[in-house]
């Protein structure tokens, strides 16, 4: 498919083109790349117009029946068009679980409304998977104007998820026991909004317990620096119980942080960190071709493996002898 | 201190030394830097006489008490000197936790013969915490000859601790449902014994069942590269069952990949890999230093953050533009 062809199918949100689109900017060959630059290149006045949401949550809490029960009702009642991305290898909705669970959104991901990828994350810079980012205004510009982007809630793709999106939700269970000791400040810190998932049934009383708990610990974190007050609120992939007033808080997120500016402001940072992790993958791929330093590093390597210099003196040694 | 007197205090075992080392160690400042190298550079003979051994494990699993309750029984029963050391924000013995529970390894803290240190995550590379690979050497030099290094088991810092440590052992939780479907397959792999902590009480049949399914799934895998084939146990860090016989497989283990040389193959990649990501780092903080460089930064933020330009192609052309 020639790319003037690809980037006319997605805007007409052609689903194989985009899912190709996404494939190249997932790849590592220079042509690839360049291609992907061209092609975002030519859509970018279609791209930016979605609300960017991070789902996080410890594996369990139950993430996947959470965007799937959500996912539909976004596209039933509020007529939105989901896409659904994953950027760590823990996520659910990755390849790669023990037990490869073949019913995971099965109904959102038979939805034409609905898209479903997963980004591998190797090859990554600081948690960052590559292409993710690119993936998003991609889908952006083939219509899609609500876009999750889940991960695992216990690491640092967090921190990388929190430089793609406008909004973080932190799904936690009921009860707070393991999970609270577990669960640490620097997630917290991250969050929009807190929903506790499973709250039904028997669980109604422990969720109201940790929803207690959880408002009381937000107290005894700085106010958000756009003002932001974060919320604990209940909710049940099962029932759907609470699923509206989940998506009635990241409407009047959206509202608030427009009218204060913060979501543009946030955005504009988010594209400027973005360029400065490209152009440091880039520095050290021209790097690595400098003939000096491949000469050294072989030689280095043996001394380091036999245990003749210490890793840091070889290091510093190999960078003060190239240009 | 002077260095030669923390290098003494140090050899020693003097702790309150050893903690300024890896103060040190974790510091950005290029005089700590260098004052660390040389630290290292003189001890090096004394390091790389422990086994390092890696702990992993969703929140919840109970990891905190496993090393509570194994670190004590290897002080008492094999007359080990134990240093733990925690790579990143979620690892339970960093600090952080929301209900901050100050009896966390409360013996161990004050065993004499055991060292307990968190490192600070932030500021890294593909999810190595700088400054924990100095450690492990520091807390060597300082006699310490069994370190553990825990992390949080759902994302990429195990890769990171992997390429740190001997022996990764994967503590799981007796039940195999959320949990087999939120593990994956990556963090299995890396596993060289499974231990299903917990498995006590009421459990127990449970325990069973899952150290049956966790077998099976292991048959899923290739061959480990030495040779060695992972196992599943059972254990209780409250009643102390299969504690021993957890230190007798990594006593096995070393004894097995010593006799086939795998074990110090293994380091000598690790220490050729580490030395890389070193130099990756000084890379790019000597091009960060460009004046061409920094001059087009600044422009071309102004053009990205306004969106008149895509981020690839300021990366690439600021890239392009600079020698």
């Amino acid at each position: 498919m020639s790319l003037q062809k690809l980037h006319d199918s997605i805007l007409q949100g052609d689903r194989i083109a985009l899912g190709k689109a996404i494939t190249l900017a997932e790849s590592k060959l220079p042509e690839h790349q360049s291609e992907v630059e061209e092609l975002l290149e030519a859509v970018m006045p279609f791209c930016g117009k979605s609300i960017r949401i991070g789902i996080t949550g410890i594996p369990g809490v139950g993430k996947s029946t959470f965007i799937e029960s959500f996912g539909n009702y976004l596209i039933k009642e509020e007529n939105r068009k989901i896409a659904v991305l994953a950027v760590d290898p823990s996520s659910s909705i990755s390849k790669g679980s023990i037990l490869g669970d073949k019913t995971r959104m099965e109904n959102l991901s038979k939805n034409e409304n609905a898209f479903i990828r997963a980004s591998p994350s190797t090859g990554t810079l600081g948690g960052v998977s590559s292409g993710t980012r690119e993936t998003i205004l991609l889908c952006e510009a083939a219509g899609f104007d609500t876009i999750f982007i889940e991960t695992v809630g216990v690491g640092q793709s967090e921190t990388a998820v929190y430089s793609m999106v406008d909004f973080m939700l932190l799904l936690l269970l009921p009860g707070a026991g393991d999970e609270l000791q577990g669960m640490k400040r620097g997630i917290v810190e991250l969050a929009d909004l807190i929903a506790i998932n499973k709250s039904d049934g028997d669980n109604l009383q422990k969720a109201k317990i940790a929803q207690a708990a959880y408002r009381q610990a937000l107290h005894l974190f700085p106010a958000k620096e756009n003002d932001w007050q974060p919320e604990v609120v209940l909710c049940s992939s099962l029932s759907g119980e609470g699923i509206d007033l989940i998506w009635n808080k990241i409407k009047s997120y959206e509202i608030f942080s427009k009218d204060n500016n913060s979501f543009f402001e946030k955005r504009k940072r988010q594209n400027v960190h973005w360029m400065k992790e490209i152009l440091f993958k880039l520095v050290f791929e021209k790097y690595s071709q400098n003939p000096d330093l491949k000469a050294q590093l072989t030689n280095k390597e043996k001394l380091v493996a036999a245990g003749k210099m210490s890793v840091l003196k070889a290091a510093r040694e190999l960078m003060e002898n190239i240009n």
